[in-house]
């Protein structure tokens, strides 16, 4: 794990690097994400929007490896992790984005993540992408298409623990 | 959905059959897997025993049609969902077991349980049902081999609502 990431201003999901986090059930208590339940939206049509469900996008995990190949194939220097809202950022894993629902990540700590499955790209994060690059052009409808298959998982807290920035993560593919 | 059923006694998975139950985050309150939270056992090698963990095995859900399977593949007149602790029997459902992780089961009343994929076998269910097949030799490892790929799914609530029995649910396979 190279780094983790809090999104602590209430109007945004941007994260900023951390040296540690103290993972509880729900989530990382004061991140944007924060809660055992979330309200429906979007991602979440089969309930009407704004019922109070369970929240399995608690965290938001990226792999470094595969930002990188999102930058490239939108022709821009970088993605930061922090602009596309993640709280963990891995590497090592290949494939991070396409680990099986039900996996898990286990921290030196004893601390999980459950996997929930992939993180579907959305424009948001494209938005803030775009602003960091403003000679560049639909970099926001770009990183919806760049970023499919590669823009990380969600995860709930199956274990709560301390993360910290290096801690070495053990992954548990369920099959 | 054909049924609804109950773990009511403290020391025993075998449920019964009742005529409604109101889902609450957690599952099904009085039923023995009823909790946001369990002990890490077996099926989560990568915690220590005992481990209080997130409950991801709040429901378990069987297809009367894989039950038959089952029973046929044993040898057996019939395996009844009580037996092997199911909470809740649907018919009319494809290959229910295999429904992937993140998949959703939506109810009339709104009710909403999240699959968290396959229920691995294990020989408990196959000792119940050796008890009601005396004459029957060795169905209890029979068990475990004869339900693999078709004892059903574990689930969470996602969001709380009344179930009945003859309720029709609408599945949302996650892909």
């Amino acid at each position: 794990m190279t780094s983790v990431l809090i999104a602590q201003k209430a109007d945004s999901f941007v994260t900023e690097k951390i040296s540690s986090v103290d993972l509880q059930y729900g989530g990382i208590p004061g991140d944007l994400h924060f809660g055992l339940t979330k309200r429906a939206g979007a991602r979440e049509p089969m309930y009407k929007r704004g019922t109070e469900i369970l929240n399995r996008r608690q965290i938001s995990i990226v792999s470094a490896e595969e930002c990188a190949i999102i930058a490239e194939e939108m022709d821009v220097p970088k993605i930061l992790p922090e602009w596309i809202g993640a709280n963990i950022v891995v590497s090592g894993i290949d494939h991070l984005t396409k680990l099986p629902a039900g996996s898990r990540l286990i921290f030196p700590s004893g601390a999980g993540i459950l996997c929930e499955g992939e993180n579907l790209p959305c424009i948001h994060p494209g938005h803030v992408i775009q602003k960091q690059y403003p000679n560049k052009s639909n970099l926001a409808a770009r990183f919806v298409k760049a970023a499919m298959g590669l823009r990380g998982i969600v995860g709930m807290v199956e274990h709560p623990g301390m993360l910290h920035t290096g801690d070495q993560a053990k992954i548990f593919i369920d099959s």
